[in-house]
C-alpha cells in the first residue's frame, strides 16, 4: 500500500499502528522517529519497526506516508521542522484528538506539495508506551477524517483504506464537528473522572485508604480512564478549549439541578433523571461500542477488548 | 447456622443472598417477602425460595434472621409492619447503602426482644431484578456492618459469620463515617454518572447519536453505573443528603479549578492534577478491588468479575 511510512512519536497509538501495518503487510518500510532514546531501543528490541531515529529531518525522507502520533501541543513544531524535508505527494495525517488546533498548527506549515489528511483513531487504553501497542487496537474501532475542502481526494481514498486495512471502520467529519462531539464523549468524561479522582486524593489519609478499599462501590468505573497519558490529556484541553468550557458548563448547570433536588427532596426529579440516562447503556452495547456481559453467566465475567479512551 | 430466614424485597441483593444461603446451607428456609407478585412467581420458577408470601406480617413470623433488601426509604414502614410478627431473639439486619437514616428510621420501631445489626454488604451489578442475582456476588467483596454501642455482641458475631459464610470480608465501622466513605466512593461517582449522562441525552439528536457512536472515547466508562436501579438511587440521595452535598461541594470546587485552569489555558496546573492521579489506579488493583487486565495479552482482554455499584 506504501513504499514507506513514518510514525513521528512512537506511544501506544504510534506502535499499534506500526504493529498493525507489519500484520497487515500495508508498507515496505517503517521508521520510527522519537525523540526518546529509550523508546527507540524499545522499538527496535521488539522489531517495531526497520529503523530509528530521534531526527525529524532524517526520519521523513523518501516516506510516502508520514503519520504524526505526539500530543497535540507538539504537532505545529513538527510539522514546522519537517517540512522542508518532505518528499513531493507524500501523505501527511495525524492522530490527534482535537482537529481544529492540529489544523490551524499544521496546515500552514506543511509545503503545498503533500497532502494533509487530518485523522482520529477513537481508540486506546490507558496504558500508555510503544510496549503497550498491539495490531488490533483499531479493529472495530472508528477512525475520524477530517479533510479540508481543498484537499485532493486521492489522498483521503488512501488515508481512508489505510484505516481499513487496521480494522477501523471511517467516518468523514468536519472538524469543528468532530471537536464538539468528542468534547462530550471523551473529553468530559476525562475531566470529570481526572476530577473525581483528585477530589478522593486530597482526603485525609485515613478516608482516601477507606476509599481505595471501597472502590468497587461506583468510585473505581472512573479511575481507569483517569490514568490515562497526562501530557495528552493536558493538550488536549489546552487546544479543545472551547468546545470542553460549553459542554463543561452544560455538565454544571444540570449537577446543579441535582444538587438543589438532594437539597430539597425533590425525589421525583431525581427518579426522573435516572430513569432516561438507563436506556443509553443499552444503545451503545446495541451499537458494539460496550462491554458485552454474557447474560447466561451469572456470575457477570466479563470477557470484553477494553479498547477506549481517546 | 439459621432455622429460617425472612428475605424482604427480592431482587439483584436479596436473590444473590438466597443463592447464597442455598449453596453454603446457611438456613433449613428461606422465606421470599416481596409485594410485588411477579416478582413472587420468578422466585418460585427459580426455586430461590422456599415460600413466597406478600405479606409482611406471614413473611417473618417463625424466622429467626430478617434481611430487609427493599431500597433504604421503605425500610421505615417495612419495620414498623414486621414489627408485631416478630419472634423474640430473632436478628433482624439490612442491606441499605445509606446507614445513618436506616437506624433512625428501624431502630425505634423494632421492638426491644429482636436484635438489630444495620449492614450494608458492598456489591452488585447494573442488572436489577430476582433472575439476575448470583450466589458469588459477595464473595470477596466488603460487608460492612454498622451496630450500636447497645446490639449486643453475639447477634454482631452471627451476622458476621453469615456474610463471611457467603464469601465477604466483614468490617465494622461507625455509620456516620460509613455514610461520608460511601458517599465518596459511590453516592458521588453515581451521581456524577447519572448527570453526564443526562446532559448527552439532553443534545440535540443528531449529536446524541454521534455520542452513542463514539461512546469508547471515554463516555463509555460512565454508562454502566449509570444503568442501575433508579428507585434505590433516588433512596440514597434523599438518605445521604448532607453527606453528598458535603463531597458534591468539594467535587465543584476542584472541578472550577480545572475550569478556570483551562480558561487560563494553565498546562502546568492541568498535568499536575492528571499526574497525581494515576497512581490510585494502581493501589485499587494492588488492593484486588479492579479488574485485573492480563499484561501478556496485547489485545486488552479483560477476565473479571464485574461486581460493583453499592
Amino acid at each position: 500500500m506504501f513504499q514507506q511510512i513514518s510514525i513521528i512519536g512512537f506511544g501506544l497509538i504510534g506502535s499499534s499502528i506500526a504493529r498493525g501495518i507489519k500484520k497487515h503487510e500495508l508498507s515496505h518500510k517503517i521508521i520510527c522517529v522519537d525523540q526518546n532514546e529509550e523508546v527507540n531501543s524499545t522499538v527496535l528490541a521488539l522489531d517495531l519497526a526497520d529503523e530509528t531515529t530521534p531526527h525529524l529531518s532524517e526520519g521523513v525522507k523518501a516516506s510516502d506516508l508520514i503519520i504524526i502520533c505526539t500530543p497535540v501541543g507538539a504537532m505545529g513544531k513538527v510539522a514546522e521542522k519537517i517540512s522542508p524535508f518532505l518528499e513531493e505527494g507524500a501523505i501527511v495525517t495525524d492522530v490527534g484528538s482535537v482537529k481544529m488546533s492540529v489544523i490551524k498548527a499544521l496546515q500552514p506549515r506543511l509545503p503545498a506539495c503533500v497532502h494533509f489528511v487530518p485523522g482520529h483513531p477513537i481508540a486506546g487504553t490507558e496504558f500508555s508506551g510503544p510496549e503497550n501497542g498491539f495490531a488490533e487496537l483499531f479493529e472495530n474501532r472508528w477512525a475520524v477524517l477530517t479533510p479540508q475542502g481543498h484537499t485532493e481526494l486521492q489522498a483521503i481514498e488512501r488515508v481512508t483504506q489505510f484505516w481499513e486495512a487496521l480494522g477501523s471502520n471511517v467516518e468523514i467529519m468536519d472538524p469543528a464537528h468532530h471537536d464538539l462531539v468528542l468534547g462530550i464523549t471523551s473529553h468530559l468524561p476525562h475531566l470529570i473522572a481526572y476530577n473525581i479522582i483528585g477530589t478522593a486524593s486530597d482526603l485525609e489519609d485515613d478516608i482516601k485508604s477507606e476509599v481505595i478499599k471501597f472502590s468497587a462501590s461506583g468510585f473505581r468505573d472512573f479511575t481507569r480512564i483517569a490514568s490515562s497519558d497526562p501530557v495528552m490529556w493536558r493538550d488536549v484541553f489546552l487546544h479543545n478549549k472551547d468546545a470542553v468550557l460549553d459542554v463543561l458548563q452544560r455538565f454544571s448547570e444540570d449537577l446543579s439541578a441535582l444538587q438543589k433536588a438532594i437539597r430539597r427532596e425533590n425525589g421525583d426529579y431525581l427518579h426522573e433523571v435516572f430513569e432516561k440516562t438507563r436506556n443509553i447503556r443499552q444503545e451503545i452495547i446495541d451499537a458494539g461500542q460496550a462491554d458485552y456481559i454474557y447474560p447466561e453467566d451469572k456470575r457477570g465475567i466479563v470477557s470484553t477488548k477494553v479498547k477506549s479512551e481517546d
